[in-house]
Protein backbone atom coordinates (compact mmCIF):
# COMPACT_ATOMS: atom_id res chain seq x y z
CA UNK A 1 0.00 0.00 0.00
CA UNK A 2 2.69 2.59 -0.92
CA UNK A 3 4.05 2.95 2.16
CA UNK A 4 3.41 5.64 5.10
CA UNK A 5 3.25 9.19 4.76
CA UNK A 6 4.47 11.89 7.35
CA UNK A 7 3.05 15.51 7.79
CA UNK A 8 3.89 18.06 9.93
CA UNK A 9 1.72 20.69 10.95
CA UNK A 10 1.70 24.41 9.56
CA UNK A 11 -0.61 25.49 12.06
CA UNK A 12 -3.33 25.19 15.37
CA UNK A 13 -6.59 25.53 16.23
CA UNK A 14 -7.30 28.16 19.18
CA UNK A 15 -10.94 27.19 20.09
CA UNK A 16 -13.30 27.00 23.18
CA UNK A 17 -12.69 23.86 23.87
CA UNK A 18 -10.24 23.08 26.09
CA UNK A 19 -11.11 19.45 26.52
CA UNK A 20 -12.64 17.26 23.81
CA UNK A 21 -15.35 16.35 26.37
CA UNK A 22 -16.40 19.71 26.63
CA UNK A 23 -17.41 19.60 22.41
CA UNK A 24 -21.06 19.46 21.85
CA UNK A 25 -21.89 16.88 20.01
CA UNK A 26 -25.28 17.33 17.94
CA UNK A 27 -26.86 15.18 15.06
CA UNK A 28 -27.83 16.81 11.70
CA UNK A 29 -26.01 20.20 12.83
CA UNK A 30 -23.31 21.87 11.88
CA UNK A 31 -20.69 22.77 14.33
CA UNK A 32 -21.09 26.67 15.55
CA UNK A 33 -18.05 27.78 17.29
CA UNK A 34 -16.27 30.56 16.39
CA UNK A 35 -12.05 29.38 16.19
CA UNK A 36 -8.65 31.18 15.25
CA UNK A 37 -5.98 29.16 13.03
CA UNK A 38 -2.72 30.36 13.75
CA UNK A 39 -0.65 29.78 10.79
CA UNK A 40 2.97 28.87 11.48
CA UNK A 41 4.75 32.06 9.78
CA UNK A 42 6.81 29.88 7.75
CA UNK A 43 3.87 29.87 5.56
CA UNK A 44 2.49 32.82 5.20
CA UNK A 45 3.17 33.26 1.75
CA UNK A 46 0.82 30.17 1.09
CA UNK A 47 -2.27 32.51 2.45
CA UNK A 48 -2.03 34.88 -0.50
CA UNK A 49 -5.95 35.69 -1.39
CA UNK A 50 -7.04 33.10 0.85
CA UNK A 51 -9.12 35.62 2.03
CA UNK A 52 -10.91 35.85 -1.20
CA UNK A 53 -13.11 32.69 -0.25
CA UNK A 54 -15.86 32.89 2.25
CA UNK A 55 -15.65 29.53 3.38
CA UNK A 56 -12.56 27.14 3.58
CA UNK A 57 -11.57 23.08 3.93
CA UNK A 58 -9.26 22.13 7.11
CA UNK A 59 -7.47 18.90 7.52
CA UNK A 60 -6.40 18.44 10.98
CA UNK A 61 -4.91 15.85 13.29
CA UNK A 62 -7.07 14.32 15.80
CA UNK A 63 -4.04 14.52 18.26
CA UNK A 64 -5.84 13.43 20.83
CA UNK A 65 -6.91 10.10 19.88
CA UNK A 66 -4.99 6.87 20.11
CA UNK A 67 -7.60 4.05 19.95
CA UNK A 68 -7.76 2.62 16.68
CA UNK A 69 -10.96 0.50 16.52
CA UNK A 70 -12.58 -0.36 13.19
CA UNK A 71 -16.38 -0.79 14.44
CA UNK A 72 -17.62 2.24 16.83
CA UNK A 73 -20.62 2.94 18.68
CA UNK A 74 -21.61 6.34 17.52
CA UNK A 75 -22.51 8.81 20.69
CA UNK A 76 -25.82 7.51 21.98
CA UNK A 77 -25.72 4.87 19.43
CA UNK A 78 -26.59 1.47 20.59
CA UNK A 79 -25.49 -0.10 17.09
CA UNK A 80 -21.99 -0.67 16.21
CA UNK A 81 -20.80 1.19 12.50
CA UNK A 82 -17.58 0.53 10.48
CA UNK A 83 -15.37 3.03 11.60
CA UNK A 84 -15.41 4.79 7.98
CA UNK A 85 -19.36 5.17 8.26
CA UNK A 86 -19.05 7.34 10.75
CA UNK A 87 -17.33 10.50 11.71
CA UNK A 88 -15.34 9.49 15.06
CA UNK A 89 -12.12 10.59 15.86
CA UNK A 90 -10.95 7.30 16.65
CA UNK A 91 -9.73 5.82 13.19
CA UNK A 92 -7.01 3.69 11.55
CA UNK A 93 -5.78 7.31 9.84
CA UNK A 94 -6.80 9.71 13.26
CA UNK A 95 -7.39 12.50 10.01
CA UNK A 96 -10.43 14.99 10.63
CA UNK A 97 -12.17 17.26 7.84
CA UNK A 98 -14.07 20.44 8.51
CA UNK A 99 -15.61 23.10 6.20
CA UNK A 100 -15.43 26.41 8.27
CA UNK A 101 -16.54 30.07 7.79
CA UNK A 102 -13.61 32.59 6.52
CA UNK A 103 -15.12 35.51 8.29
CA UNK A 104 -11.79 37.11 8.42
CA UNK A 105 -7.80 37.35 7.99
CA UNK A 106 -5.24 39.48 10.07
CA UNK A 107 -1.51 38.00 8.67
CA UNK A 108 -1.39 34.72 9.30
CA UNK A 109 -4.63 34.37 11.63
CA UNK A 110 -7.88 33.03 9.78
CA UNK A 111 -10.49 33.75 11.86
CA UNK A 112 -13.41 31.37 11.06
CA UNK A 113 -16.87 29.97 12.28
CA UNK A 114 -17.77 26.50 12.62
CA UNK A 115 -15.50 24.59 14.68
CA UNK A 116 -15.97 21.52 16.95
CA UNK A 117 -12.45 20.47 17.59
CA UNK A 118 -10.45 20.92 21.01
CA UNK A 119 -8.01 23.79 21.33
CA UNK A 120 -4.52 23.09 20.05
CA UNK A 121 -5.01 20.66 17.36
CA UNK A 122 -2.57 20.87 14.97
CA UNK A 123 -3.61 22.17 10.88
CA UNK A 124 -2.35 19.83 8.64
CA UNK A 125 -3.75 21.64 5.51
CA UNK A 126 -6.25 24.51 4.52
CA UNK A 127 -8.00 24.58 0.84
CA UNK A 128 -10.40 26.51 -0.65
CA UNK A 129 -14.27 25.30 -0.52
CA UNK A 130 -15.52 25.09 -4.28
CA UNK A 131 -19.20 24.46 -3.96
CA UNK A 132 -18.76 22.36 -7.40
CA UNK A 133 -16.18 20.32 -6.07
CA UNK A 134 -17.52 19.61 -2.46
CA UNK A 135 -21.49 20.40 -2.21
CA UNK A 136 -23.80 17.60 -2.83
CA UNK A 137 -26.67 18.88 -1.33
CA UNK A 138 -28.28 15.42 -2.75
CA UNK A 139 -26.49 13.28 -0.23
CA UNK A 140 -28.38 10.51 1.55
CA UNK A 141 -27.30 10.61 5.77
CA UNK A 142 -27.40 6.62 5.91
CA UNK A 143 -27.75 4.98 8.72
CA UNK A 144 -27.93 7.94 10.90
CA UNK A 145 -31.75 8.83 8.41
CA UNK A 146 -33.81 8.81 11.58
CA UNK A 147 -31.45 8.90 14.43
CA UNK A 148 -31.58 12.59 14.62
CA UNK A 149 -33.67 12.42 17.59
CA UNK A 150 -30.19 10.77 19.27
CA UNK A 151 -28.66 14.56 19.75
CA UNK A 152 -25.35 12.74 18.63
CA UNK A 153 -22.98 13.71 15.81
CA UNK A 154 -21.61 10.20 14.05
CA UNK B 1 3.41 22.44 16.33
CA UNK B 2 2.79 19.08 17.79
CA UNK B 3 5.96 17.26 16.22
CA UNK B 4 4.82 14.91 13.06
CA UNK B 5 2.34 12.38 11.84
CA UNK B 6 2.44 9.33 10.03
CA UNK B 7 -0.15 7.95 8.04
CA UNK B 8 -0.15 4.46 6.54
CA UNK B 9 -2.63 3.83 3.12
CA UNK B 10 -6.16 1.97 3.87
CA UNK B 11 -6.41 1.37 0.30
CA UNK B 12 -5.71 2.22 -3.35
CA UNK B 13 -7.63 3.91 -5.91
CA UNK B 14 -8.40 2.40 -8.55
CA UNK B 15 -8.87 4.76 -11.94
CA UNK B 16 -8.78 5.46 -15.57
CA UNK B 17 -6.25 7.67 -15.44
CA UNK B 18 -2.34 6.37 -15.84
CA UNK B 19 -0.95 9.57 -15.58
CA UNK B 20 -1.32 13.02 -13.97
CA UNK B 21 -0.90 14.52 -17.40
CA UNK B 22 -4.10 12.72 -18.70
CA UNK B 23 -6.43 13.85 -16.01
CA UNK B 24 -8.97 16.78 -17.37
CA UNK B 25 -8.59 19.87 -15.19
CA UNK B 26 -11.97 21.78 -16.35
CA UNK B 27 -12.96 24.48 -13.97
CA UNK B 28 -15.81 24.74 -12.08
CA UNK B 29 -16.80 21.40 -12.66
CA UNK B 30 -17.08 18.59 -10.53
CA UNK B 31 -14.52 14.84 -11.69
CA UNK B 32 -17.05 12.70 -12.97
CA UNK B 33 -14.76 9.50 -14.04
CA UNK B 34 -15.96 6.29 -12.67
CA UNK B 35 -12.82 4.50 -10.14
CA UNK B 36 -13.01 1.76 -7.68
CA UNK B 37 -11.40 2.14 -4.13
CA UNK B 38 -9.59 -1.19 -3.41
CA UNK B 39 -9.56 -1.02 0.62
CA UNK B 40 -6.93 -3.32 2.26
CA UNK B 41 -9.09 -6.13 3.46
CA UNK B 42 -7.41 -5.87 6.84
CA UNK B 43 -9.72 -2.75 7.26
CA UNK B 44 -12.78 -4.43 5.93
CA UNK B 45 -14.98 -4.22 9.21
CA UNK B 46 -14.75 -0.72 9.56
CA UNK B 47 -16.61 -0.41 6.52
CA UNK B 48 -19.68 -1.72 7.68
CA UNK B 49 -22.82 0.17 6.94
CA UNK B 50 -20.80 2.56 4.33
CA UNK B 51 -23.00 1.27 1.76
CA UNK B 52 -25.87 3.24 3.39
CA UNK B 53 -24.67 6.33 2.48
CA UNK B 54 -24.75 8.02 -0.75
CA UNK B 55 -21.90 10.28 -0.77
CA UNK B 56 -18.02 9.70 0.76
CA UNK B 57 -15.27 11.90 1.23
CA UNK B 58 -12.11 10.35 0.53
CA UNK B 59 -8.47 11.79 1.78
CA UNK B 60 -5.88 10.31 0.13
CA UNK B 61 -1.80 10.88 -0.32
CA UNK B 62 -0.89 12.99 -3.29
CA UNK B 63 2.59 10.09 -3.83
CA UNK B 64 3.37 11.68 -7.03
CA UNK B 65 3.69 15.07 -5.81
CA UNK B 66 7.22 16.24 -4.37
CA UNK B 67 7.02 19.95 -4.97
CA UNK B 68 6.34 21.94 -1.71
CA UNK B 69 5.93 25.23 -3.24
CA UNK B 70 3.75 28.10 -1.07
CA UNK B 71 2.63 29.91 -4.34
CA UNK B 72 1.48 28.22 -7.41
CA UNK B 73 0.38 29.35 -11.03
CA UNK B 74 -3.09 27.45 -10.91
CA UNK B 75 -3.31 25.79 -14.59
CA UNK B 76 -3.92 28.60 -17.02
CA UNK B 77 -3.40 31.07 -14.89
CA UNK B 78 -1.14 34.26 -15.22
CA UNK B 79 -0.83 35.29 -11.69
CA UNK B 80 0.19 33.64 -8.77
CA UNK B 81 -1.59 32.28 -5.47
CA UNK B 82 -0.94 31.34 -1.93
CA UNK B 83 -1.50 27.42 -2.04
CA UNK B 84 -4.00 27.35 0.63
CA UNK B 85 -6.04 29.48 -1.82
CA UNK B 86 -6.08 26.55 -4.59
CA UNK B 87 -6.43 23.06 -4.86
CA UNK B 88 -3.20 22.47 -6.28
CA UNK B 89 -1.51 18.75 -5.55
CA UNK B 90 1.68 20.54 -4.78
CA UNK B 91 1.35 21.70 -0.99
CA UNK B 92 3.19 21.37 2.13
CA UNK B 93 0.80 18.91 3.34
CA UNK B 94 0.37 16.91 0.08
CA UNK B 95 -3.25 15.37 1.06
CA UNK B 96 -6.29 15.77 -0.96
CA UNK B 97 -9.70 15.15 -0.46
CA UNK B 98 -12.48 13.92 -2.67
CA UNK B 99 -15.94 14.12 -2.82
CA UNK B 100 -17.25 11.12 -4.58
CA UNK B 101 -20.72 9.08 -5.30
CA UNK B 102 -20.68 5.62 -3.79
CA UNK B 103 -22.85 3.57 -6.52
CA UNK B 104 -22.16 0.21 -5.12
CA UNK B 105 -19.86 -1.50 -2.75
CA UNK B 106 -18.54 -5.53 -2.96
CA UNK B 107 -16.77 -6.23 -0.65
CA UNK B 108 -13.94 -4.36 -0.41
CA UNK B 109 -14.02 -2.79 -2.96
CA UNK B 110 -16.07 0.50 -3.11
CA UNK B 111 -17.42 1.26 -6.56
CA UNK B 112 -17.41 5.18 -7.22
CA UNK B 113 -18.17 7.91 -9.36
CA UNK B 114 -16.46 11.69 -9.43
CA UNK B 115 -12.35 10.97 -9.37
CA UNK B 116 -10.05 13.51 -10.78
CA UNK B 117 -6.83 11.08 -9.09
CA UNK B 118 -4.10 8.63 -10.90
CA UNK B 119 -4.47 5.15 -10.75
CA UNK B 120 -2.53 3.75 -7.73
CA UNK B 121 -3.33 6.80 -5.33
CA UNK B 122 -3.02 5.69 -1.94
CA UNK B 123 -5.75 6.40 -0.15
CA UNK B 124 -5.95 7.39 3.63
CA UNK B 125 -9.31 7.44 5.23
CA UNK B 126 -12.95 7.68 4.00
CA UNK B 127 -15.85 9.21 5.79
CA UNK B 128 -19.36 9.31 5.43
CA UNK B 129 -20.29 13.00 3.58
CA UNK B 130 -23.04 14.32 5.60
CA UNK B 131 -24.42 17.30 3.94
CA UNK B 132 -24.77 19.48 7.55
CA UNK B 133 -21.31 19.30 8.04
CA UNK B 134 -20.02 18.88 4.30
CA UNK B 135 -22.43 20.97 1.90
CA UNK B 136 -22.00 24.85 1.71
CA UNK B 137 -24.23 26.19 -1.32
CA UNK B 138 -23.79 29.46 0.01
CA UNK B 139 -19.63 29.74 -0.81
CA UNK B 140 -18.05 31.94 -2.70
CA UNK B 141 -15.22 30.95 -5.17
CA UNK B 142 -12.49 33.64 -4.67
CA UNK B 143 -10.24 34.66 -6.54
CA UNK B 144 -12.10 31.83 -9.56
CA UNK B 145 -15.08 33.88 -10.11
CA UNK B 146 -15.10 35.77 -13.21
CA UNK B 147 -11.86 32.72 -14.17
CA UNK B 148 -14.47 30.26 -15.82
CA UNK B 149 -13.59 30.47 -19.38
CA UNK B 150 -9.87 29.13 -18.44
CA UNK B 151 -11.41 25.92 -18.45
CA UNK B 152 -9.10 25.19 -15.50
CA UNK B 153 -9.30 23.67 -11.92
CA UNK B 154 -7.83 25.67 -9.34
Amino acid sequence: MNGSFTYTPIGVFRTPYLTTQSIPKTLGEAPSADAVIEVDPAYADGLLDIEHFSHLLVLFAFHQSTARPLRVYPPGQTRERGVFATRSPHRPNAIGILTVELTRREGTRLFVRGVDVVDGTPVLDIKPYLTHFDCRPEATLGWIEGETSGGVTP
